[in-house]
């Protein structure tokens, strides 16, 4: 595939352990261009994260534009990150780091974001795999944001699926349900990769250990390392994941519709958040031909994409096959 | 069964067609006596409903209690009565009805139910089957009501069915979802009978043909009448209910769990209600074994048990056989 015909991909992340491991698949998969790295809060703090995009990429050798984005929610009171999911280095507690040189691009992350769509109409995709402010505040810099774009794909959120935070709530969508809301309404094209699918895609360590070994680079110990310590989280509180010690594929998940959306059932809808109380975070859809007596859901909202089945063993196939690719050529 | 076997009830209800069916489903079974009936605003106005309660046992030839409750929501303000689901007088428009001299009792509902509970402690099951303000009502005049009723069993709320007022929300939750929190934080013995049972049961108006046919009397006439009128409400919406030119049992298998319960598959867990926003009305269960980052499902919420399966052709089999029994003896 030539250069001309890869998707052009901004990466809005906030690595994260499945953050790095998605990451990966973008720079190892030969169908996509990562052409900027736009951080967040969420996992880890938005330095933290910033930290974390430009060693993942450094020792990846890879010279990719990172900038730094949203540090907090735009209504609600930050979360403190998880530090029992991803470890507070966000890396699983890597024991030490290689000096690397990268140098963040000084752009907030979204300006970056309207910057790269004005300059290339109609070709960015924009694959968002944490809390949406970055991509809020990009509306708010350039209304015209969802023409310019070619696409979105997020991780987050979940119809059917029960919620991680809370009984119907996913993480990144609960950790700023506001701005959230703004991207289901925004009136681009878009695709939600919720639970409903990365709950059903468990990936076992050994899968990483086989990568590790294969390519013996810092890149893949890393995310090895990473790998580990986000599937001792999983194992402790899902009995099916702890069986095969492996992690959910979560942000991954959103790169692989991209390639391979062949292995995804979906069905379209208009998605709305919750955005305080009990329910908060939560991403509701109407899934019905009538119309409800709560309002909310009138026709001007904007249609989503919504991934409900995903083919587990094939999306595992492709994950292997990218990273066993000839990806880490100094 | 003798009289002292029998399950007392005090039926809280808005009717309403469907509240018809399981008025008269509780007057027909053996194991069923209604002590009272309370009413409260909801398929039609408290005063609708208080008519038509005492309409609906004057035709069947009995003397209940019949008390009016509140007439509009604790909080939000209130939703126009759905004429276009039960018609305008909740019976799906009856060309005329007979003269009847029943009164109603000069209590307001939520006074009732505390003077039974204290007279009978431990006697009375309280069946309700529309919005919960009475219950709510009841606890702030008694906050030991938990302990004085047998139990409770409500028809309302869904978990994994989708609503049928908004994609999460059932209606008579969403009718007053302030009031339906505190009634499922209240620590009673609580039943949850909701979408997600009422929804696999169908029942074909050719089954109230049938009854009415047997039966050569006004009160199953009146029925027959009224679930013609609200099947096809449901047939215009759900094309497999169309099918059959039927009808959701809704409010009749709360009472159908408590004469069979083996025939519902249930679980247990901590059960909130959204009270605002696009997900106000939704009844939200933690069913994992962890807890969740989001707060409001700690320890110390109550449990609710709440029916996710039924065996709709085994209930749609009481259900005739209890209502083409000989109970409509002047």
């Amino acid at each position: 595939m030539s250069n001309t015909q890869k998707f052009k991909v901004i990466y809005d992340t906030d690595p994260g352990v499945d953050d790095a491991m998605a990451l990966y698949y973008a720079l190892a998969h030969p169908a996509i261009k990562v052409v900027g790295i736009t951080t967040t809060f969420g996992n880890v703090t938005v330095d933290q994260a910033a930290t974390n995009a430009l060693y993942l990429t450094a020792i990846a050798n890879r010279q990719v534009p990172v900038t730094k984005g949203v540090k907090k929610p735009w209504v609600k009171a930050g979360e403190a990150p998880p530090h029992t999911i991803h470890g507070a280095d966000g890396m699983g507690n890597l024991p030490t780091r290689l000096a690397t040189t990268n140098q963040l691009d000084p752009r907030a992350s979204a300006q970056f974001i309207v910057d790269m769509a004005r300059a290339n109409p109609g070709e960015i995709t924009l694959v968002a795999v944490g809390p949406l402010g970055n991509l809020a505040a990009a509306l708010k810099l350039e209304p015209e944001l969802p023409r310019l774009l070619r696409e979105v794909i997020l991780m987050g959120g979940t119809v059917i699926e029960p919620g991680n935070v809370s009984p119907v709530a996913e993480a990144n969508i609960w950790n700023d349900p506001h701005a959230a809301d703004q991207v289901f309404t925004a009136g681009w094209k878009l695709t939600m990769v919720g639970l409903d699918v990365t709950h059903q895609v468990i990936l076992p360590v050994a899968l990483f250990k086989k990568i590790a070994t294969h390519h013996q680079h810092p890149a893949t110990d890393t995310l090895l390392h990473a790998v580990n310590f986000y599937a001792g989280f999983y194992s402790g509180l899902y009995p099916h994941v702890a069986k095969i010690h492996g992690c959910f594929g979560h942000d991954v998940l959103a790169f692989i519709y991209l390639t391979n959306p062949e292995l995804f059932t979906t069905e379209q809808g208009r998605v709305r958040v919750a955005i305080d109380g009990l329910a908060q975070g939560q991403t509701m859809m109407h899934r019905k031909a009538f119309e409800y007596a709560q309002s909310g859901w009138e026709g001007h909202v904007p249609l989503t994409r919504v991934c409900l089945q995903v083919d587990a063993a094939a999306s595992t196939t492709v994950l292997e096959q990218t990273l066993m690719g000839n990806w880490l050529v100094p």
